[in-house]
């Protein structure tokens, strides 16, 4: 049964597949920095290289961003399989602080760790690992069989890590090509070691960033301290007005389109396996901080957030400078669930910021950032339960419908641009420390992942 | 009449004086950062050779960290003048924001503005164009008589800017050598522009730094988002706890040994031609920003502060990181006045902060940070009488004894290490722009400041 026969070469292959891998690792991706432009043009070619090595027709495509690559291919002669799109992106989060990595971010280094042996290096989790758990599958495959179980076609974004702005236009000119009947995306993590994870709903996302200016110049403590209002102190202040001491966000109307989690999903997520404890030690904290009243799995999952992602204003460099400085800034982004829109939401809580600024304080506000609302995912179609029961075989564990703190804008724009559900399953863990220092992917993840991928595409095909 | 042709002198020379300054601006003498340490070895040696050329016995001392530069000149053979020391600093602030300056920092320039010609670059006020005045006023003297009025003591420091961290030490182990009758120092502003100011009292400093620690390492904000804690919402917070909605400072006894200015002393400062418009609308400020219930004027002078002068952590870069930061770092100041003292202080804001810390959040403090009392100097000395009619028959306009927001922990060193009273006369302009980009002294200053200490050391050496 070939089947069998792909799970083997699977795992003859394993140590070629971490090299191919590798390769792909060594390329620093980084979308966010256009220092970077020619790494995200380079790591696109890499995968159309790979791919066309597939016998998938292949090409990088323009957009006035980091390119597309999008290729197809077709299933066995004369079988009438579904059409699968898989999705993955090949751009990486920036790397700082560096001095906190303890080998070269794109220096990949297979490790022994004490939870089994681990490839570290950034995008080895998100996404370039996850992303090659399904090509290696493809490969498995057609090594194996001659051809792909059913007519796929690849679609990898480099842009991902910020913001996407190319993906929709290109999805729109592209629609008739890029429409297919499922989305397949390797971009989720595993709500457990061990325990198989397909994600059900992700949480959105809302982008700002704002600059308060006080004074017309820096100016020098001693002279001006007292009569002068100190941006850092006005930032401080702002900020701290955006939660309540219960950690419930207070800008007016932020909760609009909130659900509660209903009873018959909240009981899945009772016994998914999640480990709150490890959850919240693993990174220095003995309790959750999120709004109280919830669980940490539901503040994770379910509930909206406003977190502050970078701050600054001021001296910052060795000894001390008495300066009231000019300007202060604020990067923030929102967590965002059920029917919460990012625009009406923007709207919101810019005014909760300009109705509390001070007097001689200016705000500007970046106006080029953007956001996507949260997915719910169409789990009644039969591809849900086929694949649940093609990872609880390779996992040997029940898999479970699990939720997603994190977003994944793309899920959603499938269903509005292209009319196509998507199914997320993927193999990173909690500790993968993806947009930290050190971020790895666990060879296991890796490995399983590529026979999950070779199980769910002959389940599907079938 | 040697002080007539002494001050035509000065006015014939001034181009020249103009030129030395400029070869002393020209030397990027930084002292907070120790990339420029052979900088401030050079601005020191270049003084060495200035003082010698006067006659003077100079040399560089070593310390532990920035060199001083010590000289010794006698006055007239056979006078019973008094033993005079100048001192002033070498060193100046670092210069960023640098893309805000319009010029090179360390290229001085000549230009014409709207209110006259001022020279422009670092350290052009702050110190080394206030201290060129009494170096310049001396040469004039010695050109014209062939000797200075009375005996003088030079002493320049090269840290002044970075907490003075070798002069006590220096001043203890010199202190028989460093003993004068009267010392002199000019690193103060005037009041309003015209208006000769002796400044009788200064702030003192004190300076903290600190660092909260939340996460083990940098997260993912859709991971963690919710139940992990945000340094940067707590150091916000911790920040905006430090005052209350009058501006009034909520640290438990920070006001013990503050007073209430006197009432004689209130009635100068009210008719001291301080323009508080001016001083506002100068910076983009329509109001005082202090405790209310205090002019602006008190605020800045008799009043104590916290403020704030750098607050960073999480993302800076272009574009968006979703990170929740393990780390926010924040650099703060406090302006002292009365009795306040700055080791006592510091232990009552550090057990604020710490009160009110979360659970989870890590705290350090930074342990290398100083503090110095307030200084009020001792005006019933006769010095200062003779002083202030030598100022007002310069500037023709009666001099005041005026406050400082700003410290000058020299003034209150020489009291405490050598017994010595101080005399503060100073010609920098509030729109100097010392610690800011563009900083800038006006040529009127430097002419006039030259010519008012050689009416000075004439009044004093009689």
């Amino acid at each position: 049964m070939s089947l069998s026969a792909v799970l083997t070469r699977i795992d003859d292959q394993l140590p070629t597949a971490l090299d191919r891998l590798s390769g792909l690792l060594r390329i620093p991706s980084i979308s966010t920095d256009p220092a970077y432009d020619a790494d995200c043009e380079a790591a696109a070619d890499w995968l159309v290289n790979d791919l066309q090595s597939l016998g998938v027709k292949a090409e990088k495509r323009p957009t006035p961003g980091r390119p597309m690559v999008v290729g197809h291919i077709d299933g066995p002669e004369g079988t009438t399989g579904p059409h699968l799109l898989f999705y993955g992106h090949y751009d990486v989060q920036p790397v700082d602080p560096l001095d906190l990595w303890h080998t070269d971010p794109f220096t990949p280094e297979i490790e022994d760790t004490p939870h089994g042996k681990v490839i570290r290096a950034r995008g080895a989790s998100d996404d370039k690992g996850q992303l090659m758990t399904f090509v290696e599958a493809c490969r498995a495959y057609r090594d194996v069989t001659g051809t792909l179980p059913c007519r796929i076609t690849f679609f990898f974004e480099g842009e991902e890590e910020s913001g996407s702005p190319s993906l929709i236009p290109f999805m729109r000119e592209n629609a008739a090509e890029l429409t297919a009947d499922l989305a397949l995306i390797c971009d989720t993590s595993m709500v457990a070691p061990g325990v198989p994870s397909i994600a059900s709903q992700l949480r959105g996302m809302l982008k700002d960033e704002f600059t308060i200016t006080g004074p017309r110049i820096d100016l020098h403590s001693g002279h001006y301290g007292g009569p002068a209002l100190n941006p850092l102190r006005e930032i401080s202040r702002l900020i701290t007005s955006f939660h309540d001491e219960t950690g419930r966000v207070t800008v007016e109307g932020f909760y609009d389109g909130v659900r509660e989690v209903p009873a018959d999903l909240m009981r899945q997520w009772d016994t998914c396996g999640f480990d709150e404890q490890e959850y919240l030690s693993s990174v220095g904290m003995t309790r959750p901080h999120g709004e109280q009243g919830y669980s940490t799995l539901v503040q994770q999952w379910a509930r909206p957030t406003l977190e502050i992602n970078g701050l600054w204003g001021g001296y910052q460099g060795a000894g001390t400078k008495t300066v009231i400085p000019s300007e202060a800034h604020c990067k923030l982004t929102c967590r965002l669930v059920g029917d919460m829109d990012p625009d009406t939401l923007r709207a919101k809580i810019r005014k909760h910021v300009e109705d509390r600024l001070s007097p001689d304080a200016k705000i500007t506000w970046n106006q080029d950032l953007d956001g996507s609302p949260a997915a719910v995912m169409n789990t009644d179609r039969p591809e849900f339960e086929a694949a649940r029961q093609a990872l609880t075989a390779e996992w040997d564990r029940e898999a479970v419908l699990t939720g997603m703190g994190g977003s994944i804008p793309i899920a959603g724009f499938f269903k509005e641009v292209l009319g196509l559900d998507a199914m997320l399953i993927g193999f990173a863990q909690e500790d993968d420390a993806i947009h930290s220092p050190n971020e790895k992917y666990n060879v296991e993840s890796f490995h399983k992942g590529i026979r999950s991928w070779a199980r769910v595409l002959d389940a599907l095909a079938k």
